[in-house]
């Protein structure tokens, strides 16, 4: 059987920064080349980012990345690199579509393109459109209806982006139809808690119905709300796992693989689902195997919570970064939510590009500063005190405000307070809130939600507790000091805008509530389904009567971190105006 | 021929309030049975409201919507309405659709249902589903799949829901191939500015390819961003304007048409895109022309200005009655925004629920508080002054801000002014940003952008002086006091944050500034064709660098009525980290 040397360049790209993402494919390839490889790939969309969004109706923004894509195969020929077959994702228009009422303008396509000496060689578009969750594939692309193929060293490798495997259908039997060698799809697949392990099984039944060995190259880093988790993967025919790179990081994946030479007599015209078969041959030959055999090898896999707690790091440090920022700035109320906060933005940043704020009120407890302090000490975090008093009295003074009224007052001074730091100092604001509390509208608008970027809007309260266990735990066992204070975890949650004022007042116990809200927000469950499942009637009513009046608050929330399965970012999509209650 | 009384309910619907829909409905049937109608129609979805957004994926919340329709069909026969056909758009659905992955949870369905005798006769979902501008619905629906055709009093009635007509294909050649006498299409078509023409163009081209009189039922009302201007249409096969309701106000438009006797042979089966007639004979026999002939009219149309001012004046009153406030907040500067505003909150829900207050600032000139006071004289709202600078002194003391961070505090100061205001008393609060100040970033987050709706964000500031001057030129024409003081008309905008500041010191001249902006933001036109079209280089770059900067600032900004072609709202979807850049 012929060898192929295949290197899957698990990356991150910026979403519009054409030209530095197209350094950095020219820089992965430089080192796929040197490491032999026969046929380098490079994610989804890789040259413009992933989601472009409304870019992708921008006539000027599409042309400019089919001028890069260009730009791109001249520069690897010229590199002396023309030689080694590049796949590169990007963005292109169809230019056989019909202008039609309801087509996206200008017909952009999800595409990818084979660079080969100094030019594009095959080119082809998604053909399965995601329409759903984060996804809005329908509003941006029209669909691609070849199924590629690429001759490379006697091996034809059928081409795929991403929904292609997802979906039944399309170009998974097509690639069995066109008696493919392999079948290579490229990614930008959101992390999801537990999706890894979905990821891995449908990759494995693919395998088995496209009938020959398939590679998953995935993206990594973040982007907005997105986060990008890497865990590239390659399944043999029969759904063994070949190979495996790790999660949360850039890098390159190279591997051997001996797979069945191409047929003489390979099949041409329309398969499965109207794709046609497009051909391409670059090297009908077989190379002799040569050297020792890469095997790719397999990552080690993160426990849940470091998995969860990487994805937390990873999204803030590209949000950061991607906005051109260097440090930011949290309020730290001694309390576990920005602790956990702290600490993430200690391991995104560096400690020394993290400010923490301590503003404490009349209502504030002598554990709250020391909590705070103490947080300070551990991480080597910027730390400084601005009482809020003199704001308050000037605020209460001119208007008299009693009840929330009085403690919205706080929480928004301290919010106009961390704004005016930020603006002053060039730090990038971080919101503490969770997603218990956000979902159930426990926040101040303009207060605490005040923020860039919110680390853990869609973590729930009892995570923020078991991510901070699992952090102190982790440092420990690194031997280094644990970053939150165990008071910080181990008292009860607080908001401190009235004397002796503790989360349960208002809420049921974090455990149940957190339980309720996953059945009702994750899954879409109706109140009586709930119920069911075994909650009390009334804390179901009440919590559910909670979330839907909270609906509008949320609406400003700032963008942060999308792990949950369906949190409250994009893919959470409700009435501002709604008059439907789940509960009477 | 036989002659048939059609009345078509132009109504305003809540999202999600079934019972209040339903209850509107009821009444409204009432009225055209006493009208002696034969068939009576109600606008798209408008048993559940538009658009339900992810509520179309909560199964319980499809349930219901199922259950008060078969309710509201036996209330309609309880209350002796049983004989009359009701038309009612509702959410449904798809009972045939295999569950399959990327497909809506549940296969929900933008349907519509006859209802007579107290039950469902006939049931059917839109065909085309748009996906683009502010729709979503590949995200929320399964498509219809059928042509429904209802014969009443001896005339084929084919059934459309909006979409239907707006694509090419589908449901208009079906309605020809039908042989149907009448095709009758409910909508949910969003206000946008000039596209009262653009639909007129289209009923009328439908009309001629159906080969049959065509009524477009429209809603009208406010429903977070979205506008429903009304004004139903009913058109000849020949294109001929038969009768047009008015813009925005709810009615129901009776008229009788001289319809085409259905066929004996009439057509069965499989016709244009795939849909299966679907008939259903209500009453085979023509009626009589009994009494005189209803003509149904044609409103008068409103003027350019009038019409966009209505359209602001519609969101709001929408906006604050459908999330339960009375009243509404507003902070006045003597500019001619917040005047604007204040004008608009006036005539949308009575200057005695409108509160006004002035918060001078040292920076704030004698004229700023003449012109706010003018206003609340003029207009009649509720007023008061609150001068900030005890807060401002008590945070400088803090923090000795400098710059731009002091000009965001006194904004910031203000909106948690604002806020306090509402928690303690209970009103909403409008935010006074309009369109192009927004689109270059000049306004301040958590400062002049709070408020939970921005009545004028769609709307550039040169429209801002254009309805300003029309509103007073109408109150004068009515014999009323033009409510905006002619000085916050004439006088040069300026945000007053520091001493001697106008809006120029930052921006291109207003008309300059909005035309480019129109040209990038509304259009999608690329820099090159921007100075293409005439503008100055140097200009165009300058701006379009403010633009692209400001897309994080306006993804926290409040919704609000949605007037333009292409707004800021949920139709413009940019990723925040973005390094696409339109110039270098």
């Amino acid at each position: 059987m012929p060898r192929l040397r295949l290197a899957l360049n698990q990356i991150d790209s910026r979403v519009g920064d054409l030209d530095g993402n197209a350094e950095s494919i020219l820089r992965w390839t430089r080192h796929c080349a040197a490491q032999g490889a026969h046929l380098a790939a490079f994610p989804e969309m890789a040259l413009t980012g992933y989601p472009v969004e409304d870019l992708a109706l921008r006539s000027s923004f599409v042309e400019a990345s089919r001028a890069a894509l260009k730009g791109l195969a001249a520069r690897l020929a010229e590199e002396g690199l023309g030689e080694l077959p590049v796949i590169v994702g990007y963005l292109d228009r169809c230019a056989t579509a019909q202008p039609r009422y309801g087509q996206p303008a200008g017909a952009p396509q999800n595409a990818g393109a084979v660079l080969h000496k100094g030019e594009v060689v095959l080119a082809y578009a998604k053909h399965h459109l995601p329409n759903y969750g984060v996804f809005d594939e329908f509003r941006y692309f029209v669909p691609g209806d070849t199924m590629p193929v690429l001759r490379v060293h006697g091996v034809d490798v059928a081409l795929a982006i991403c929904e292609d495997l997802w979906q039944d259908g399309g170009r998974v039997p097509a690639a069995r139809s066109a008696r493919a060698g392999l079948l290579l799809s490229v990614n930008a697949s959101p992390y999801e808690r537990d999706k890894d392990d979905t990821r891995l099984e449908l990759v494995r039944k693919r395998a088995q119905e496209a009938g020959c060995t398939t590679a998953y190259l995935a993206m990594t880093g973040g982007q907005d709300e997105l986060v990008f988790d890497g865990d590239s993967i390659v399944v043999g025919r029969d759904g063994e796992v070949l190979a495996r790179a790790p999660q949360f990081s850039e890098g390159c994946l190279v591997l051997d693989l001996e797979l069945p030479a191409a047929a003489a007599d390979a099949p041409e015209g329309v398969v499965d689902d109207g794709l046609r078969i497009d051909r391409v041959v670059l090297s009908p030959e077989p190379l002799p195997a040569a050297g020792p055999e890469l095997t790719g090898g397999h990552a080690e896999r993160l426990g849940d919570d470091e998995e969860v707690y990487s994805a937390l790091v990873v999204g803030l440090r590209a949000y950061v970064a991607k906005n051109g920022f260097r440090s930011v700035l949290v309020g730290l109320s001694g309390g576990i939510d920005s602790a956990l906060v702290a600490a993430i933005a200690c391991d995104a940043v560096g400690a020394e590009n993290v400010h923490g704020v301590s503003m404490p009120s009349k209502y504030s407890s002598g554990h709250s500063r020391d909590d705070a302090a103490e947080l300070a000490r551990r991480t080597g975090l910027h730390y400084r005190t601005v009482p809020i008093e003199p704001m308050f009295d000037a605020y209460m003074g001119a208007l008299g405000l009693t009840g929330l009224a009085e403690e919205n007052l706080q929480s928004r001074l301290r919010g106009t307070l961390l704004m005016a730091i930020s603006n002053q100092e060039g730090h990038l604001v971080l919101a503490p809130g969770n997603k218990s509390e956000l979902a159930v509208g426990y926040s101040t608008l303009y207060g605490d939600s005040v923020g860039a970027y919110g680390p853990i809007k869609d973590v729930y309260k009892t995570s923020v507790f078991r991510l901070a266990r699992w952090r102190n735990r982790a440092a420990r066992e690194r031997g280094q000091t644990p970053p939150i204070p165990e008071n910080s975890i181990t008292k009860p949650p607080s908001a401190e805008l009235r004397p002796g004022q503790v989360d349960t007042d208002s809420l049921p116990d974090y455990p149940v509530l957190d339980a309720i809200l996953e059945l009702y927000v994750d899954r879409d469950r109706g109140a009586d389904e709930i119920v069911a499942a075994g909650y009390d009637p009334a804390l179901v009513a009440k919590t559910l009567r909670m979330v839907d009046a909270a609906e509008y608050k949320r609406r400003q929330y700032p963008p942060g971190t999308k792990i949950s399965p369906k949190g409250f970012g994009k893919d959470r999509r409700l009435p501002i105006t709604n008059g439907w209650r789940e509960t009477a």
